[in-house]
């Protein structure tokens, strides 16, 4: 490990990564249809500009009446009272009034006619041709759907820097919204580097390996939605070749650029290089196991994260510091994974001052989750992605944690 | 509600669909891409067709060797071993050998060469010139990844009816396959019906409501990624124009229709109508709260799911009904939402014999989840699916649950 004494935490890699890119990447916003925004995160505020519903509704198929004209009615004492009309749905409330004595025919979901203060169900009266018997009182507002009850008017509908889901499309359909302002997908070039890597479907020669790391990148960037994902293939170690990828993705308009591999000590690892002689540094190693050797900085201006080569830390170094940095950057809310509170199977000992992120696999058992941590040793081994349902981070200031203690896991999503 | 001992529960809901789903859609493979199969279903089982690694692997940086020759070594008694070469990642095993006195400087992920079985690690060494000095003994398969350690020839990667996530396609991708068997998507048209619908973007005009549920239906379908989905628009409450438009969809080739609103028993719905005409029923009314109208049909051999009109409800049909449906029919592992264990802040009665919904807030408390339902009454509350995090299911075999019970809550994603 060369100058590990340069490494910093994993916040303080979130927060310096972050703050880069705010700086170095202008995120305009686009007009979406709301059919096509969630996982989109909107950039602006949104209230809506009436209430819904708009007028008071019937909650009931029933009979619209004025409270005051039921009082005394029961069983024995109906009271009569003569159906003046029918609303439906969508029908016109101030067209026929209910006076007293009278009652309109409502159907579930319309308005409630003019006059009128309270309705009785279908179940409640008795129909005698052109009158209907009511056998209970009815208190004013019964079976009414107050306008505004569900949303009032200029109330929050979307904060900016909501995730959106399909909840808010629903909300913003209702009040009319068929667009909404969001942030444009960031555009990211992902590069893989190594002289081993063959991609998958290509025939192996003796001593190279496929290229998988750069694919958990790429599907992950994809399934969180934000991101305009262009994966540009396989580059030698050669720091020249490394730049010139760089390069031409910076001219294509990346906002930014990950590499994959390529960030080990070893004299074939180009990129520590390459940090050295063309690009400021925003950090060089981070006290993160796996993924100790990620790194970040800008090159021609524009900020490029670099991961490890080995799957499960370049995984770490996405989810522990490039997505963090992302939410705090654009302040967006939602964007957290699922978090589950389960029992650790196992004491997990930590590595003093360095974050560690755990695969676990749960089991429940009595409705409680029970976490068994992944102990195969290696960054490279997928199968620990596999074989588990979410991690764990241990953080860098503690001992660890014990056997039996209760610690949050995130769920893979 | 009109015959309501006609209704069948939740579970015999979804058993009756998921057999009519699997006996009326055909659902062929189609082969994709690794990079755009995650959340697509697995069709087929797919085995490493080789080991990962293929061969042993340096887990570090440092020198190859054989255990036998450190023997003995210690900080005053060093062994010393002449460097006779080196080897990369990607570089070739059997070119030079590790003789007796010899050591072979590796890279992490290089292979090891012939003759070492051990991996002394650059800490432990001391180089002079062309030789290094051994400070101690290291065991046999000391810092060796073992061939297959990672994924073992023939082992599982893909099981049928997997939902696939990043991770599998990086274990795909490690072992050299760039396409997946996965089923088609299932080409879904949902329609919504009713008079009183405006869609977004329109003016609304007195009485009228813009159209909300089928976006909600829309969107989720779209995010649960093994839809092909179609909105059709807003068809009025008249039997004739519903048929037409199923007929049109079943013409175009729809797996599954999906009618939202109409499913009322009041004159102006039009969807029992058609059930009781043109249809051979699969189910009518189902004992669940939001939802109980919900049917599901054939029309013109074609399954069709007629969900309420009230988004809530509508949103309850999918995610109890038509959801674990296609789960089951498929077969699919991965498919559930994700669950926390949430003590309840508040008595949640059960209507007997009914299978309730209920959407609940979730507050974290000393590592405890302590879940609030949302009260508010109808169907038609859109605001409670904004200010939520998830949902209880009441099963409709209980009682309901006490204040403090520890409740499963499913997490919308």
């Amino acid at each position: 490990m060369k100058r590990p004494e340069t490494f910093i935490s994993v916040n303080e890699a979130k927060i310096k990564l972050s703050k880069v890119l705010s700086e170095r990447i202008t995120l305009e916003e686009e007009l979406v249809k709301i059919v096509d925004s969630p996982g989109r995160v909107s950039s602006r505020l949104v209230k809506a500009p009436f209430n819904r519903p708009r007028v008071n509704l019937s909650a009931v198929d029933g009979y619209a009446v004025r409270s005051l004209d039921t009082i005394g009615s029961s069983t024995f004492t109906p009271v009569e009272l003569v159906i003046k009309g029918v609303l439906k749905p969508g029908g016109d409330p101030d067209e026929v009034c209910v006076e007293p004595g009278f009652a309109i025919r409502v159907h579930t979901g319309a308005p409630i006619p003019c006059g009128a203060n309270a309705v009785v169900m279908d179940e409640d009266v008795k129909v005698q041709g052109d009158t209907i018997l009511v056998f209970k009182p009815v208190a004013p507002g019964a079976n009414i759907i107050l306008k505004g009850e569900d949303i009032s008017e200029n109330s929050v509908l979307v904060e900016p820097g909501t995730l959106i889901r399909p909840a808010h499309v629903t909300a913003l359909a209702s009040i009319g919204v068929n667009a909404l302002h969001v942030y444009r997908k960031i555009r990211t070039s992902i590069i893989a580097i190594g002289d081993e890597l063959v991609e998958p479907g290509h025939p192996l020669s003796k001593g190279k390996e496929y290229n998988s790391s750069a694919y958990i990148i790429y599907t992950q960037l994809v399934r969180d939605g934000i991101f305009q994902v262009d994966y540009t293939g396989i580059v030698p170690d050669d720091t020249e070749a490394i730049l010139d990828a760089i390069k031409r993705e910076v001219s294509k308009g990346s906002d930014l650029i990950i590499t994959v591999g390529g960030t080990g000590v070893s004299e074939t690892d180009k990129i520590p290089e390459l940090l050295e002689e063309y690009s400021s540094p925003i950090f060089r190693g981070v006290r993160m196991r796996p993924g100790r050797m990620t790194s970040a900085s800008v090159v021609l201006g524009r900020p490029v994260l670099s991961l490890s080569g080995f799957p499960v830390a370049a995984w770490a170094g996405y989810e522990l510091i490039l997505r963090p940095a992302i939410a705090a950057w654009l302040n967006i809310s939602g964007f957290e994974r699922p978090v589950v509170y389960a029992y650790l199977a196992r004491r997990l000992p930590n590595i003093s001052g360095y974050t560690s992120i755990v695969r676990v696999s749960l089991a429940v058992k009595n409705g409680k989750y029970y976490a068994e941590p992944y102990m195969l040793r290696g960054s490279g081994v997928i199968s620990s992605l596999l074989r588990t349902h979410g991690y764990i981070v241990v953080p860098e200031d503690t001992e660890g944690f014990e056997e039996g203690e209760e610690v949050p896991v995130y769920i893979y999503t």
